[in-house]
């Protein structure tokens, strides 16, 4: 079985972007705009076969974990009132497109966050999709300003309500920022990356598995900058006094295979423990494109991981299906009920 | 010969960071503080001689591209006459080391930025330094504020004065943040490495090279993200009908190895053209020990390039001497001079 720990509902109907509009136009009277549009099964069946189904099947991938587009979750727009209406919104979709298609999408959430708000403000939301709709994890966006970082730092007591709750209903996070409204960064060739870079860091410089020693991250887009620069990591970790970074980190970070090319995959299965990596595809993302080095869609990572040098099959099982069924224990359930065969 | 491209002077002597300390607290009457210290030539020596110094010996290194200490430039501190003050003494330490070990070191100049000071407020000190001095380049910050990045995107006409002096003057610069203030990012652990990202993600969307195509940036820290992502920015030009990124920028972008480990050098090595690609450790800076599992300090990077596999002679020419030659014009002309037999 392979499981694709990162896909976003990029397909979904114009009616959801056209209401976030609406949305954004209105002054926060979203409640009354919430009631106006409606978007049929056939739409959702419609916009998605021919992207996210059709390259599972392509690909011979069988589930991904599931979540709105990322950059559209746009934390800074609005107030912490806008967010919860297109959160829930946006989360609602999901719980659709899961319940049309339970054994190829599982649901993961969005959730709540807006600039300066306390995060035990997204708990309820989080109960919600996990306890109501079944969705086993969690987006968590580490600068809901939008590229001007203004939170605390992940590992900050800021965050701890969040992730007390997170821990109780065994569902990790995915460190994920939205779009950038900083010229400085674009959103999917440096904000991404460097959010993913800075999280880790934060993690490396802070005490916060020990104080909850359950709690899972889930660095996508191959870990940012992370693997490349892991002898800086382990060095910096060393000058520090910090335990060896396999004792101080990887019981609860976990890296996503989202690294559109060869090399980079290989350094990643190379420097990073195997036990380590999820598979991952963000498909349809970011790249869109197919290589003309390779004649292969740029983000067909399932290629990439085959054709690694040296791993074994056991290693890629983990990468492929056991590594996510530990991360995402609810998933794990879920798949044994869905399939008790398997 | 072998050139190190990026080295800082981080063993400077206490006095000029006790000069520093006072500066801040003065309220900027920085000129009058400037009077009442002073650093000789024997302080200068016995604080090199066992760092630096040693460091090329041991490793086998010629001479070093030298530029004051980044994380000290604190262009975020105080205001443009503070950072012009700050600028112009921490220049005038690197000619000192110049002047004291011609061989070992060639200077590059900081930059007196304040955030929200046009470029061209930089303009004086750049010229002081290349005519005057000698100096063969400069670092730019693309994110004076310390890690909230407000300034305008490196691509932007904002910076423009600035470029046509550089290439007026033949010098490249080296995209290079000082400490971050925001607590989100880590200095040489996040900060400095989303920079490098950043910056190439901006000279991606950009025509800049268009406008200016004998202008050079060199992007340290092994490129940030950028190598290990080379799939997705490849995949991402495409996309955007950009030009492939070999004629897009890397007759102007250039990387440097300060990857401390010898997967990410192999994967650099692999995916960025050799003719990009200038040797570089950063020693003394952000990792200062040994790897426990090579048992060599992990920023003795000219050991990972020595070991590329299949790296042919000739490449490791480029990449230690010949592409710093042709990327400092200056450098190469000093070289000429002070060894004439080389």
């Amino acid at each position: 079985m392979i499981i694709d720990c990162h896909g976003h509902y990029t397909s979904e109907p114009r009616a959801l972007l056209d209401f976030r509009k609406r949305q954004l136009a209105s002054g926060n009277d979203s409640a009354e705009i919430a009631q106006t549009w409606s978007i049929s099964d056939d739409e959702i069946r419609e916009r998605l076969a021919p992207a996210q189904l059709r390259l599972q099947k392509e690909r011979g991938t069988d589930v991904a974990i599931f979540s709105p587009r990322a950059s559209a979750m746009g934390h800074h727009l609005g107030n912490a009132d806008t967010s919860r209406v297109w959160t829930k919104i946006c989360n609602d979709m999901i719980h659709r497109v899961v319940s049309l298609y339970p054994k190829n999408f599982i649901g993961v959430c969005q959730l709540p966050q807006s600039p300066g708000v306390p995060p035990e403000n997204c708990i309820a939301e989080l109960e919600r999709c996990v306890n109501d709709l079944g969705f086993v994890g969690c987006n968590l966006n580490p600068d809901p300003s939008g590229g001007y970082w203004k939170e605390p730092p992940l590992t900050d007591r800021w965050w701890y309500p969040l992730y007390e709750k997170m821990v109780e209903l065994e569902v990790p996070a995915m460190v994920h920022v939205t779009a950038s409204c900083n010229p400085a960064f674009h959103t999917t060739g440096s904000h991404y990356l460097n959010a993913d870079t800075t999280a880790f860091m934060q993690f490396l410089t802070s005490d916060l598995f020990t104080d909850f020693p359950t709690l899972k991250f889930i660095i996508p887009h191959g870990g940012g900058a992370v693997p490349y620069h892991w002898g800086r990591y382990r060095g910096m970790a060393q000058d520090m006094k910090r335990p060896p970074l396999t004792d101080l980190l990887l019981n609860n970070v976990y890296f996503d295979t989202c690294v559109y090319h060869q090399a980079g995959i290989n350094l990643l299965t190379k420097v990073i423990p195997v036990d380590n990596i999820l598979f991952a595809s963000e498909m349809v993302g970011a790249v869109k494109g197919i290589d003309p080095e390779t004649g292969n869609y740029f983000d067909d990572t399932r290629r990439y991981i085959d054709a690694v040098p040296g791993l074994s099959a056991g290693d890629r099982q983990k990468i492929f299906e056991g590594n996510a069924r530990k991360v995402y224990p609810r998933l794990n359930r879920q798949l044994a009920r869905q399939r008790p065969s398997a």
